[in-house]
């Protein structure tokens, strides 16, 4: 039986946090999996945890569960039976947020180090090259990479296969030369480029965009949505990517680093192309709401009814101060 | 019809690299694949496609043929009808050899950067971050990953969901913490180190074993094994893994760099433990025949009959000369 309340973004975030959090916690680990007669090294798994555990927004996690709780109807708040939700496809929307996460987490241990980014800050700690050396973090940032895949392939029947190969699919798209990775090389190549609108937003689509509509379509793929659901929520997943984007870079500017958990100032002190040089301050706050709207009419014509996740979690991203 | 003729390893190995170097040409590239707006960065594609082709013995592409034809009782020799093969097995196998050459591949792009080994020559030319910079390496070398999961995920009928999933399994567990990355996590611990034979096995079982062994149960895992075979054929890929790394050690005493197309004497310069310091050349040279005994020990238990390939594969892993 379920009452029907007042959507909480708060309290579902919340909830869906402390799931995350310890899904990631027990799936980061030295232990040997199942089947396999060795773990991994204590080292190397430190400097992974480092990376992963206790940091984050764990927004592309969120956008995860929230979309498989729109195309299910289901909801994995905390309260509900656990094993109930395991027997569900909870557990393959869980593995799928921490998948995604983890190839984010990977990303930006990369891309902190000193032939990128060169940031010695992240989240508010001392960034993984840093603390482990850069040999360590070039190959935390390998493993973690694998480890998405690894567990988004359990040997287990409650994960149809036809599931976990769809899910590998996204993910590695997302990912890789056409997504995530190729984002990031346009973007090394654009330092002092005076790029245009339209140049910049396919970086960004690239860069940031891909992963995090990938985390909307994989949240989708763990639930049966029709087609013109899963349409609707490529659109919602698009808009949503790029207005963070937007975002990101209005408070690159306007926030500092303590806010920001990281260097504030940096693109443009690294003469980096953003939309608040491309568009200023105002048109670009303006293009971020504009986006916000995309994302929101996108929700109302998916046919799908619990998108209160899904609406709250594209206000905030639009609406964050950090 | 099929003509029983002794078995060619070299017009073996020829043809299947033939079919293995087309098809990475065709599918490390900057076009966009089927369903997807738009390709990958020219920059980054140059770079990964500058880490692939043309060059290395491609064993683990043969490993994966060989152990396919093997289950199978096909083959995938010239001449025989592409569109037949294409629409049997062949194609998985083909993807499956591939995307653990491109796991390869990545590792040795960034393996040669200046934060681990710091190797400015591979295969006989500049490593990818003297040709293109450090930042363009890593990126490559993360894009060669995600490709790697790409190519085992097509959106195509003729490639089971199942056979899909299992790749990406078999694949990211070999590539992982618990394989590849681990350790090369622990080479790195090792520097300077006196190890035991059994801490310089289990190093190198991660190290260089488990992507070897990979390869062998991918290309088992694109045709039906029966458990026994399977089970069989695990022992022959950890046999021949090993093996591979204990004559990679005496080549790297024995050759010189230009034979072996890589800096030669590198591992005693860096301190490195190896299985010459640790056993002595004359008796590494004894365990690399004990344990290609071992492999063909295994294919003799498998229950296949066609292991002629797979067998050719662990006496030219042993007796190699560079």
């Amino acid at each position: 039986m379920k009452i029907e309340t007042p959507f909480d973004l708060g309290a579902w975030s919340a909830a869906h946090l402390d799931r995350v959090e310890r899904a990631l916690e027990r799936w980061v680990t030295a232990e040997a999996p199942a089947g396999v007669d060795h773990g991994a090294p204590a080292e190397l798994v430190e400097a992974m945890r480092y990376a992963v555990l206790d940091g984050g927004k764990r927004l592309r996690p969120l956008l995860v569960m929230a979309a498989w709780e729109a195309v299910s109807g289901e909801t994995a708040m905390a309260g509900h039976d656990e094993a109930a939700l395991r027997a569900g496809h909870c557990e393959a929307a869980l593995r799928a947020a921490c998948a995604v996460e983890l190839i984010h987490a990977y990303s930006l241990v990369h891309d902190d180090m000193p032939c990128m980014d060169n940031d010695v800050l992240r989240r508010g700690k001392p960034t993984v090259h840093v603390k482990f050396g850069e040999a360590s973090a070039l190959l935390a940032g390998d493993a973690l990479q694998a480890l998405a895949f690894e567990l988004l392939t359990p040997e287990m029947d409650e994960m149809p296969a036809a599931q976990q190969a769809r899910l590998c699919r996204l993910l590695a798209r997302a990912a890789g030369s056409a997504g995530m990775a190729g984002g990031q090389a346009i973007d090394l190549a654009s330092v002092g480029v005076a790029l245009s609108e339209s140049q910049l937003r396919d970086m960004h689509r690239l860069k940031t965009g891909a992963l995090l509509q990938a985390s909307v379509m994989m949240g989708a793929a763990c639930g049966d949505a029709p087609n013109v659901a899963q349409a609707a929520l490529g659109r919602y997943g698009a808009a949503i990517g790029l207005a963070f984007q937007v975002v990101d870079d209005i408070l690159d500017v306007t926030a500092d680093s303590a806010t920001l958990g990281k260097t504030a100032g940096k693109d443009a002190s690294q003469d980096k192309p953003t939309y608040v040089s491309v568009l200023g301050l105002e048109r670009s706050a303006a293009h971020a709401q504009e986006l916000l709207g995309q994302a929101l009419a996108a929700l109302a014509q998916s046919g799908l009814r619990h998108t209160e996740a899904l609406q709250g979690l594209a206000e905030m991203v639009v609406n964050r101060s950090c």
